[in-house]
């Protein structure tokens, strides 16, 4: 019998199972295809046309390691947002630069701010750096700005995380909401503001961008209404020399050379995204009205997928989930506590969005069995 | 003025420098493309055919996240290695599987022993989380087994790093070697075997695979020989145990969904493999053929580049590379002493090894100007 060699101890700490089940593996258990994949908010819609041309096209160039400076994206998100080249940081999902976030800043046994529910990837890199996890519950289905701060200051957080539009509940604060809980955060707590949701959201929900308070980086994506979560490729932006420090732990090669081209290719065709935007907005409505024929309370929402009170605990919704993923409608809910006593359902397109009409009614009658 | 939130000590001693500069960053600087891509170790002979096909057919499915388990590409890969998937875990390159492992293994002072001027990034992910880093000259311009096994032994390491084939000098070790330093390596001891260049190097080159050792690690990548270097892509294999390890610290969505698509094709067409690894050996032979015919001696390689002695020291050498670069020619060279006399030429197409035949007299004239 051999030996193993150790894990350190963080490392020898930490759980070795899988952590995501993603709808691949449900599909494997279940042993079919799902008819509707509307569970991880992804846009069904696809990329643009002109995205996939250009991911065509460059096929024949994924010889090439990609250019680890991220160049060309980066002037094209500079362009963009209007801002400096030097604000702004490239990485593998908001996923990748979250846990560079977390290990630039909290180190084992600091305080890490979140909300009760909230995204649970930021979760497993904050237990992943040994950093110790302090959640504050939502409050009326939103997160609870106040409750953040003063988590934060009574705990001397080092890192504090906020997704506005928020995931799962769909809900939103207003960019002044935004800029005050960002003045209360002291300035030695990082805020990492999640915006993967933001070009689906009202522009009033975003504050302006300035680098007045360094401790502020805001995280956006590729995978929601650009339509490529599969390449995963998201940015940062914030004051430069935070920024800089990226620098100091990323995969230099870690993006991948098809993201880089297709995420320039798509911040280019603007028309498209405004037109998913368009079908995003009516697809929220078109979920919202199904809910409401069924007796639910669909929470208004300023992302790309609904969440619906079922108008019970969680014990129920979770009966309505398992009814929905046996009928072949992929669809996830909240976990936590209040929360749970939803479904979240992704638009997509209305093919997919008439299969969910058609089994919802089915799964509330055996839920309520 | 405001304050920035202060980085952990560990990354705050870290330098936020870029440690790695690619052909694209030295085209910007020089203000036009290269005539040749002769420098990252890449193959110019591009993917195959049917890979090529297999991405644009995939690339309308981009806005699906990535199946986290990787699966299907792990199932592949078990057919192909004749291993159980559970022995493999997939990673965003070698790189990243790297850097995991690190982390898993080394923490903040733990020692780890690689060669001396070989895998950067290797030292990188060391550095980074602050592990020591304890250096073994290469001998005759091969890694030194003898003398890695003793510095291990010496300084409890609890991490090694050996690549066979060799990066930078391509230079390789014959299975029975590398099973005699397994075994001499303490079972206490993760030993990291980077076969990047396995498929280019001969069989003889590679220990056969069974688990019988939990401490050793294989690591393959499809960046080299497959072609696929943009698009991030290796595995890693070994005990199951060791292996399922990786799943506490991994991204679970990092690997790319074209990754996934393009990286299963690459595997289904071992044909084009075999024409690929053909051509190397070639273009192998003509960088040498070239070497020799300028007075140079080229070292034996089994990989798909040959470093070629420039029979003088390291600033010889540099002025050579810098010849090359401003002829527009990207190759590189090794930086460590010794090693630094050299120049690093990959195999690409005829085309460019021809531009390399023209333009190394004058580069060499000019450096014994």
């Amino acid at each position: 019998m051999h030996q193993r060699p150790p894990l350190t101890p963080l490392a020898e700490a930490l759980p070795s199972t899988v952590p995501f089940v993603g709808p691949e593996n449900q599909e494997r258990q279940r042993g079919s295809a799902f008819r509707a994949r509307l569970g991880a908010n992804e846009s069904g819609f696809g990329p643009a046309p002109s995205v996939i041309e250009a991911m065509a096209q460059a096929a024949g160039d994924m010889w090439k390691y990609c250019d680890p400076d991220n160049f060309d994206l980066k002037a094209a998100l500079a362009r963009h947002l209007a801002i400096p080249a030097r604000n702004i940081v490239i990485g593998e999902g908001i996923d990748g630069l979250l846990g560079l976030a977390v290990r630039l800043y909290a180190g084992p046994g600091d305080v890490v701010v979140t909300s009760l529910g909230a995204y649970p990837t930021f979760n497993f890199h904050v237990a992943g750096f040994g950093a110790r996890l302090v959640t504050v519950p939502y409050r009326n289905d939103r997160e609870d700005l106040d409750g953040l701060a003063d988590a934060v200051k009574r705990e001397g957080a080092r890192v504090v995380y906020l997704s506005n539009p928020d995931n799962p509940m769909g809900t939103w604060w207003e960019a002044a909401d935004i800029e005050a809980f960002v003045a209360a955060i002291p300035e030695t707590t990082l805020i990492l503001l999640d915006e993967a949701y933001g070009e689906t959201g009202p522009v009033s929900a975003q504050p302006s961008i300035d680098f007045s308070r360094p401790n502020l980086v805001r995280l956006r994506t590729f995978s929601k209404a650009y339509g490529l979560a599969g390449l995963r490729c998201g940015y940062a932006f914030g004051d430069a020399e935070v920024i800089r420090g990226f620098e100091k732990v990323r995969n230099h090669y870690g993006i991948n050379k098809m993201a880089q081209v297709a995420a320039e290719a798509a911040l280019a065709d603007q028309d498209y995204l405004r037109w998913v935007v368009a079908r995003v907005a009516a697809g929220r409505e078109r979920i919202a009205g199904i809910a409401r024929d069924n007796g639910l309370a669909p929470l208004a929402s300023a992302t790309n997928f609904v969440t619906i009170d079922c108008g019970s605990d969680g014990a129920f919704a979770l009966r309505v989930l398992q009814g929905m993923l046996s009928r072949g409608v992929f669809i996830r809910k909240p976990i936590a506590p209040v929360l749970d006593r939803c479904i979240r359902v992704s638009v997509g397109p209305e093919e997919e969005l008439a299969i969910f009409e058609e089994e919802l009614p089915k799964a509330l009658e055996d839920a309520r069995g």
